[in-house]
């Protein structure tokens, strides 16, 4: 009996758990909801269902877990509690300040639908936060330190894009070498926002465009790109479609800590992530928690829960005495 | 109410416990156990309490967890099983091939006495077990690598220290730069035993022992050094006491695998590991399955676990929601 797996929107996000379903043999897709007609639906593999998002719940009886791959700025406060009700549910929800909310939200609709609800699953939140976790209860005197790229930062892309006279864009986050090589050698340095990453921009323009103006407007952007050494280069459309198609991302979580009588003694845990396809890597971390959930849900669990609630053992496919053997 | 741990075995394992306790303010040291005289036993803290091991079960209702610093080889398979019966347990057991057998027998014990006994705890196993576990499931088609090091390795310095004319030794195992950057460029190399790691040693010997045949016996002593590049340094007693005396380690798990209709993206996932010293660091990782074990018998839990079975969260201090603000 494989798990039936069904994926809620259909963006690079969908796409990629649709791959990651066939690279784990204990699974099966059940198939993709959209908010598009499902005819109009063109899937990575030809023979994946379609069906109308509206239809999903006379499929109740038959998904063992939905993939909620919508955005976390309109979709996901919306879709996760109402599907969390009905489905055992894992979503990517990733706007940091406002996770509690939304943990109480899916909370009250998964324990009421007896399911459970995995949120903010992926790489950050998700990997990342469990070693966060992991680091700062080894190691309780320490610094933690997060970095992330080199790799596309989708919302800076649009940020430039948005701007008059630019055609299109790429931003890649890269964080700063020094600071990196300071915080591995266990000097705990007080970073600023300036010292731990640069932004690098590609930018087509139109034609007779003020590129003078249009950099100064980047440079300048609060939030985005004011507080961070950015450099700025204007490309070809043709250079931007061989060089920049691709999503690349990764970083660093590290944690420097003490021990001993006189906290004589220290230690660098590191973890770091380089990953071709920002999404499928995130798409392949949904996957094994869709996985968790299953399980979890099997033996009588239910209610929300985050990477943080979940025992190793049920994000694989091993048998408890395979994992002893052959991993422990 | 704070966390009362015991230890019970008093060598550098027990002493990086008895700092690490310091280190959490959730927790309190009820007393250092061994079967040396409790009188004759210096401790790290001049407050801590010693007691004979023998006398430890006249203890069970003020301890809430003991955490087991014995050897693998001999102390461990009894005192785990017998312990476990009474106490909730940790302990490090790293003899890989006899993890099965020695789960069933711990886990026979703590269910019987309605108990957790959390076993192979440390950072391998342990950390980097998770690791691969992690790896493995997010990854399922991929290659998984574990390189040691550079750290002083007990066992091999033992070794040659049995030899005859050698008078102090110590054996530092090295990963193979090479190999590390194949690896992570994503090459997938398949390496021998020879590729991953060399060993250097620093030998102290008698005056006038034969120094060609000791770094013959060293270099052939098949199963120690006979598969790997190995390097023999002569040294002097003093320069040893001055250059060797800590107990270094680390070491890297990485897990390269594929995502992507035709697998055309790769990733590489990283865990690093470096340690000033390996006992005190072991011990930390130690000292947060205490609280873990604690945390899960008040839930209801018994039996025997791994770090496959704890849910990251009983490891930490920090309320639930604590951790969603603050480490998601």
């Amino acid at each position: 009996m494989k798990i039936k797996i069904a994926i809620a929107g259909y963006g690079n996000l969908g796409k990629g758990v649709e791959c990651a379903i066939h690279q784990n043999p204990d699974m099966e897709l059940y198939g993709v909801f959209s908010r598009r007609n499902p005819q109009d639906l063109v899937t990575v593999f030809p023979e994946t269902k379609a069906y109308s998002i509206n239809d999903i719940l006379d499929h109740k009886d038959n998904i063992d877990v939905v993939i909620i791959c919508g955005g976390s700025a309109t979709d996901l406060p919306k879709q996760t509690p109402y599907l969390g009700e009905h489905f055992n549910v894992v979503d990517s929800f990733d706007t940091h300040a406002k996770i509690p909310e939304h943990f109480a939200n899916v909370d009250k609709s998964a324990k009421e639908g007896g399911k459970i609800a995995l949120i903010s699953v992926g790489w950050d939140p998700g990997m990342f936060s469990l070693n966060r976790l992991y680091g700062n209860a080894i190691l309780p005197e320490g610094s933690d330190y997060t970095f992330w790229g080199k790799g596309v930062s989708q919302g800076h892309s649009d940020a430039i894009r948005r701007i008059q006279g630019v055609v299109d864009a790429r931003q890649y986050t890269i964080p700063v070498e020094d600071a990196l090589i300071k915080v591995r050698n266990g000097e705990n340095p007080e970073l600023s926002t300036r010292e731990k990453h640069t932004r690098e921009c590609f930018v087509v323009v139109e034609d007779g465009a003020d590129k003078e103006r249009i950099e100064n407007e980047i440079k300048t952007m609060p939030n985005y790109f004011a507080d961070y050494d950015t450099t700025v280069n204007f490309i070809s459309m043709e250079e931007l479609k061989a060089n920049h198609m691709g999503i690349p991302h990764g970083g660093f979580v590290i944690r420097c800590g003490n021990t001993g009588k006189n906290k004589e003694n220290t230690h660098i845990i590191e973890y770091s992530l380089k990953l071709d396809s920002n999404p499928e890597f995130t798409s392949s971390v949904l996957v094994c928690y869709a996985r968790a959930a299953y399980k979890m849900n099997k033996e009588g669990m239910s209610g929300c829960k985050t990477v943080f609630d979940v025992a190793p053992k049920y994000l694989s496919s091993f048998s408890d005495e395979y994992m002893r053997e052959h991993l422990l």
